[in-house]
Parts: structure tokens; C-alpha cells; sequence
């Protein structure tokens, strides 16, 4: 928490707007969190994940984990819940992410706490907002990084005449590098993997860049389900809760947490990728439009790239660009168009490292 | 359960109505319950909970938990939840609660089990229903008492001929007090207690007598998690459930149980009392109108009293009323009128003790 | 999983055909599954279930177990969610089980999986479509079988000019027979089984051939609910998920998942049946018509048949019929026609062996 956080003289927290964030500054986020097997079987009920490594302990153990860990999207969205209150609270746009890393596993039992450090600032010439930028690391109970990535957000300013900071927008890596990845993975031994219990034979070598696979099912959110989700991962932004704001609001309805789109889109992927286990990384996510309970939401990928991992002789990295669609069938691979905007019901597009056995 | 009880001859159960309540009489309710991590990620993903003491295992124990103990409304949904078939199947109205307090912490895997002794009784002048006063205690599989309360409602006759019972009404405190609560909290060492990770440097010397706390987020409710919540808690009243039967009652609608706008009212006030991780007890909670699906609850408090926990000078108590109310802000703090009865949109009015650091 | 299965050339599944199916093929199901104390939660929420054994450590610990078991019907959905991508995917109509036994316990830790063998195929006369029959098991880490069952289902066939295979229909037992049952159930002793604690005094032998136990209650479906539930069970039916597909099809509705009106039948009938705390096995399970929700869910069950269990003289074996109806109380026991077709509004006929205290 911030100890210049605007505050209500009884005491509630209206969270920072752009005048409060200060180049270098930290921010300890609140609610540390000790994730379980509670979490595990919810985030399945949520999703319908059937990824082998984070179904079953056996499977697991059988490659070298100790035992199942917790899928990866699940400590990102525990990781990011935390610092919505310090950084998303008046921001009106999520604007992307980058050098985003899985640095250690996390299993049941371990605590999750999140810091931010502001890495740039700047104020729009509107003078109403800026782009706050930030990187946010999440560490477990013993002080090890298991996840960072930065992220920029717009942010409302409170007092219109605040004078504007210097501007400072930090050099981001466009994308990660599969060379410096692979933290999150234990030592394996993928002599133990059973391909007939992962559900395809599908391994790194039989993927080239320029396939696209349609991950064809379909996944209809209901309200409870994104309420469910977003309040599991204590994320408390506000448009995805209360109908009777958002009710007289521009959209007439709660907002989907984006995250959920993106654990939505990853659990249909198995359809096509059932061995792609880890995510290594993100390059970006970009919440094209907003989603919302009723929408029907399907999917698709495309190999980008594809790239050996550093000692890790028995597995391999491929780049994929995920899109996830609403209302439409992914048969024609919806993504984007020439001038490079996206065809309608795209709702979101996702480019990341994903591990599979070579 | 009552041996009693009211039997269908085939073997059903329809609960006892209020001649079968007898002064004195003590019954063992059904349905034992094992407290899971399974059960602390569902209470999250109902409510949002982030006060850290419930959420993370190493913030707990940083400050003498031997781990994250149980929630206490969970403690509570739990064992008042058992108590419903034998005490309220039949029941028109919860009239009330007193003597309420929280007796020993609960922590994952402990076994609870609920047990009332009728304390009171008094028919009603129209002959047709009366006050049954029920003294009902949760304890855990050491026998160890972790809850006890007294609680009032008003249930139907079975049989409009059945004589009146001598009327006996229970004298109870009109609150708890301080000085004898406290037993649920462990030996605690404060100087543990890490404030930027509970998310608010508010300790108990900041809070005044009459200060208004406005919680400022509403929560939308929806017919799953309402069901969700009060299934988990396997209380199995019928009007939370069926539409069929509802749909042509009073309302039209499905009731939501009170428990759940307790909660919900108590994740919101994290927002303005964040260290304030402990309920000692209760002094009384009004269901003050009746709540559904589709409702969006906002909450605020009054700090109604401060008091010192004897032997324990490393936290104090405050006394709150919270209020829950639907479908409006509680930026004017929303509560009763000059008559003393409640404003409208009025749902919740609770009045309890909490514990936090000093 | 089936090496042969259909693939697009883009590695997304399509599932298996009528003729895709060879005689004698044994089929490595895909997503070996950890059952944890977190699925037995939501298993709590979605049903509500009240079984004693299932839900108290110390209750089941004072009989034998080891500790609470998981639900029978939670083992089965997870088994049988396992084979839904490879059976199911081209099915149009579950059409029976039988052989259906539980084998041996299942505890919070253990992990699920499951193998199913072609017994039997039949094209029909149409060309279109055939009834394809497999025995299906379950096993747990240790390889130990904890459920078997024999199930067929009718397939479409892709390509209608394949050739028809010889048919072989299985000779299946109509029934299982109780002198078999029992191996879930470990040594067990009932002299620690508290009636009181499990909410019935009703024993084996209060209950007699011909007994209709009305089972009262009623469940409304919402949609969250049982898409919930068939993910938990990692069950990828798509009609039960895609609102955007099945607005468009027959019903114009997403069908709730048969198994989980079995798992709120269950529920529903504690009831009248609090002791009956184990499912030996099935004797067959017939979807009637289709479930929506909106659908309000009641139950009622009728003795059908005594049995004793080898060695296990304090308990003994109940045979139930229990129908799930929708929208209509079963105070008048809706259940077949003199015809043998069933009356309005059922839609479900269960046929199953019991285990109780003697």
C-alpha cells in the first residue's frame, strides 16, 4: 500500500490516480495469499483446464515436479489481483504488457504477494490522464520471484491543474527470449511424460511457424462465473461487480475481467496444444474489446516462432499468437485485418512462449 | 436431531413446528462437517475477502497463528447452518440473535458440529405461530466450544388446536461484552503484524466513537452464487432454492439467505477496516428486508463504542454497525430514521464487536 | 487416448465415429486427475449434499474410514468425464450402463484415470448411425480399480458409405448383484455410527419392498451451476457450454449435463435416506428427457429390493428407484405409465444398490 494513498477522511481507500505515482516509487500491494488446492479446483470448475502437469499430482511427479503445480495463469491472475487496488483503481484503460517472466513454480501451499515498482510516467496532452508505467513482481513466502512483468495503464488524473511530472517512458523489450525463460520449470525428465494421458502425440517438432490451429469449442461466460473468478484472484475493480453502476453506464453491463478471457481462451487451446503444459512467458495481451456474461467465446492460434531452450534438451519453446473471438465459430481464423486492426467479435490477442516436450 | 421430530411415514422429514419445541430440550443437529482449504477458496470467491489474516498462512503466522484460521462468518454459515432443519424449516421469521461470540479458532481440518437447547417459548395471541428461543452451540472434534449464540424465531403450528406452552422468554444481554470475548484469538505477538501487506495503517487508536464509514463498492448478487454459498454451508432452507415453489410465493423470487448479505456486507467493510480481522461477537443482526438476485449491496458502519481487550494490550475492540443496503450509494450513510425505523433499501443492520491491532 | 482418433490437418480433435470403433480396442483416456478436499467443496455447493461419511473426517474416522471418502458420484463424474472426448464427442444419445460397481474407496489425494475397451458395435439400420458399447474403468494411482462399468452410446458416423463392422452386442447383467458389491466400502465398524450426528435413525430394516419415500425438496438449475460442475469434472460436452451453437439447435438451450441431475437426485434424497451414506453400484441410469436450467429439480425414491452384504452383518443392501422430476412436487410419486413409458416431466430413472447401517 502507498502511504500517500488518497483516503476519504473515514478511511476508505479511493485508490491513486496519475498525480499520485512518482517515478522509482514502490508500492508493497496488499493481501498476500496463500494459494491451495481450494484454488485448484475452482480455477478448474471455472475453465474446464485439462492440461495433464496441473490436473494430477502422478502425472506430475512422473517428470520431475514434486508434485502438481499450480498452473501458470492462476499465479498471474493471484500476482495482478493484488495490485489493482493501487494501480487500477482509477485507471480507464489497460494498455499492454511486456518482459513478462514466470520465474520459479508455485505449488499448494505457497503464499503469493505482489510489488510494484513505477518505472515511467506521462501525462496526455488532454491533460486529463497519462500512462503510468509499472513492474510488478510477485514473490512467494520465502522471498523468491515467480513472477514480473511490467504493464502500462491510463490513469485518470484527480486534479485536472496538477502540474505534469517529466516524462518518462521506460525502454520495454518487445518481447521476451526464449533463452531466458524456463525459470518456472523444474528440472524434468520427459522420459516419464505419457503422451496417451496428456491427450495428443503432438510434440514441439510436430508444429511449424505458420500453423493455425482452430481450438473449436465454444465457452458461454455467465455473470456468476466471471464474478466467481475475478473476486477467487481478490481482484476488486469495480466495473465487473456492481450491475447498478454499470447498468446506467456506456455498456449497460458488468465488464469481464479480462483475465478470465485469457484462462478462457488457454483451456480451449488444449484443444491443439495439449502439450504445451507451461507458459514461459508473455509478450503481450491486448484486450481488444469488451467481453461480457452472455458472449460465447471460442479460439485460435498461430505458431510464431518457434525455439530451442537452453539446457533443456527434451523440450522446446513455440510462440503463439492466441486470439479469442466471441459469436463465431474460429474455422476462418478471425484475427486481424490488412490495415492491421482487428476483425469484429476479436476480443482478445495474446502473443506468448509456451514449453512442450521436443 | 430430535427423536420427535416430525416423520412422514415414508421416512421424510418435515421439521418441527412449534408445539414440538419443549423448554429445556437439547438437539444434536445432523451433518458434522470437516473445514477445508476447499471451503476458504469458495468463501473467496463468494465474497472477496482480503483481510490478510484469512488469506495468507505466512501473514497469520507471522503474528502467532500456528496458520490462516478459518474465516469466523464461515465458522458461523457452518454451524448455524446445521441448526436450520431442526429450528427453522418451519420458521416465518429470524427475529433475532444475542449472546453471540466467537469461543475458539478454526483452522483447516477441523471437524464442527452443532448442538441447540431450547431456552424459551412463547405462542402468539393469534394462536397460529410463536417465539422459539434457541441457545446453539458449534464445536469442534475436541469437544472444544468455537461458537455459541442465542437466537429467537417465530414458527408456525402444525396443529391451530395444540395447547399453548407456558410462555418463557429468556432473559439475554442486550450486547456482548469485550471483557469476555476475545477467547477465539490465539496468543498473538502484534509487533508481527505487517500493515502495508494488511492494506491500511488504521489501528484502533485511529478510530473515534461516531465515526461513518462509508464502504463504497457494491457487490451484485446472482441466483448461482447466492445457491452456491448456502449449499456449501449445507443449510438446506427450501426458500433459497426453489423457483418452482417462489415463483408463486410472496416475493416471486428466490429469498437469498441472510448469512449471505452478512458476508458480502463484511468483505465490503475490508474497504475503511481492513486490520479489523477479527469478529469477537455479535450483538444482534436484523434481516431488515428481504434481498434477491439481481440486487446490488453497498455497505457502510459506525463506529458505535471502543473498548480494551483485558490482557491483550497489543489490540483493541470496536464496536460497528454495519449497515447493508440495495441499489443506492451509502455515501449518506443510509440507516434508520428518526422513528427508528429503517430507511428504505435498507437489507442488513448488524451491530458486533471486532478485534484489531492497537 | 485413440492413436487412430480423427485429427485436422491443424492438430485440433474431432472425436471418434461409429466407425472409429473396432471391437476389442482399448482406449487410454487423456487427463489423469488429482481429486482434492477443493473438489469436495464445490461439490458441497453444487449439491448440497449432507451424507455424514462424506462430509466429517471424524464421523467417517469413527466407523473405519481413514477419514471422510470422496463422494461415490464425484469418483463416477470424474471417471466417466475422462472418456467424454474420446466416446462421446459424435454421440447423439447416452442409451444405458450396467455392470456398474464401485471397487474401492476413494481419499482426497488420490489420482484418477481411465481406460475403456470396445465391447461391442452395432451400425443401424439407417447407415447413419450405431450403438457402440464399452467397459470403462477407473483406476487410482496405485493401478487399483475404483470403479467399472459397462455404458453404450449411439455414434454418428462420418463417412455413411464406411463399411457396417460385424455386430456384437455384449451380453450385459441386467442388474449387479449385491453378493458382489461392497469392495469400496472398508472394513467397517457401525458401532461408532451416530444417528443422531447423521440425521436419521432409520436403519436397513426399517425399510421394506414397496416403501415410496417422497424425498420434498426442490433444486432449481441455474446455468453457472452446471457448467460449473461439468467443468470440475473436466467434461467437454459441448452442449452443455455453447449458447452461441445450441440457441440455434433443437432446444435452443444448453442441456445440463445428465450427471449432475443424478448428483442433485442423490442429494435431494438424504431425505428419507440419511444412512444410505454408499452407492454399491448402478443398475442403470436413463435420462428421460432433457434438463434446462430454469428447471426446478425434485425427487422420490422406491424400494425396490432387500439384500444382505457378505460378511458385513452390520450392514445391509437397499435397491432404490429413484426418479428426478422437474417442475412438479412427487407427493403423488410421478414415475411410469401402465404402458412403461414415463409420466411428463421425469427425467430421470436411476436404479441403484445402497449401503446402510443393519
Amino acid at each position: 500500500m502507498n502511504p500517500k494513498q488518497a483516503q476519504q477522511p473515514d478511511k476508505t481507500v479511493t485508490g491513486n490516480y496519475f498525480e499520485d505515482f512518482k517515478l522509482g516509487q514502490e508500492i508493497v500491494h496488499a493481501t498476500p495469499r496463500t494459494v491451495t488446492v481450494g484454488d485448484v479446483s475452482l480455477f478448474t470448475a471455472l475453465y474446464g483446464s485439462r492440461f495433464a502437469v496441473q490436473s494430477s499430482d502422478a502425472f506430475a511427479h512422473a517428470i520431475g515436479y514434486p508434485r502438481s503445480p499450480i498452473d501458470d495463469l492462476l499465479v498471474f491472475h493471484v500476482v495482478i489481483g493484488k495490485t489493482v487496488p493501487d494501480i487500477s483503481r482509477n485507471a480507464i484503460a489497460n494498455l499492454g504488457y511486456a518482459e513478462f517472466c514466470f520465474l520459479a513454480p508455485v505449488y499448494p501451499g505457497d503464499t503469493l504477494a505482489s510489488v510494484s515498482e513505477v518505472i515511467g510516467v506521462k501525462e496526455n496532452s488532454n491533460k486529463k490522464n497519462g500512462t503510468v508505467y509499472v513492474r510488478s513482481t510477485g514473490r512467494n513466502q520465502r522471498g523468491h520471484k515467480v513472477l514480473s512483468y511490467a504493464r502500462w495503464v491510463m490513469v485518470n488524473k484527480r486534479d485536472l491543474d496538477a502540474p505534469a511530472p517529466d516524462p518518462v517512458v521506460p525502454k520495454l523489450a518487445a518481447s521476451v527470449y526464449p533463452a531466458t525463460l524456463g525459470a518456472a520449470l523444474p528440472p524434468l525428465d520427459m522420459s516419464g511424460y505419457n503422451y496417451a494421458l496428456a491427450g495428443s502425440p503432438k510434440r514441439w517438432g510436430d508444429y511449424a511457424v505458420g500453423d493455425k490451429i482452430d481450438h473449436v469449442d465454444g465457452q458461454t461466460i455467465e455473470e456468476a462465473e466471471h464474478q466467481l473468478a475475478t473476486r477467487l484472484f481478490q481482484n476488486t475493480a469495480r466495473v465487473h461487480f456492481n450491475q447498478h453502476v454499470e447498468g446506467k453506464g456506456r455498456f449497460g453491463r458488468r465488464l469481464v475481467y479480462g483475465g478470465h478471457l485469457i484462462s478462457i481462451a488457454r483451456a480451449l487451446s488444449f484443444n491443439g496444444l495439449a502439450n504445451a503444459f507451461h507458459i514461459l512467458g508473455l509478450n503481450g495481451a491486448r484486450h481488444v474489446a469488451p467481453s461480457f456474461a452472455g458472449d460465447t467465446i471460442y479460439a485460435w492460434s498461430e505458431v510464431l516462432d518457434k525455439a530451442e531452450l537452453p539446457a533443456r534438451f527434451e523440450m522446446g519453446a513455440l510462440r503463439l499468437r492466441t486470439f479469442a473471438v466471441k459469436d463465431q465459430s474460429c474455422a476462418d481464423f478471425p484475427g486481424v485485418k490488412a490495415d492491421g486492426s482487428h476483425e469484429d467479435g476479436v476480443v482478445l490477442d495474446m502473443d506468448y512462449w509456451v514449453a512442450l516436450p521436443r
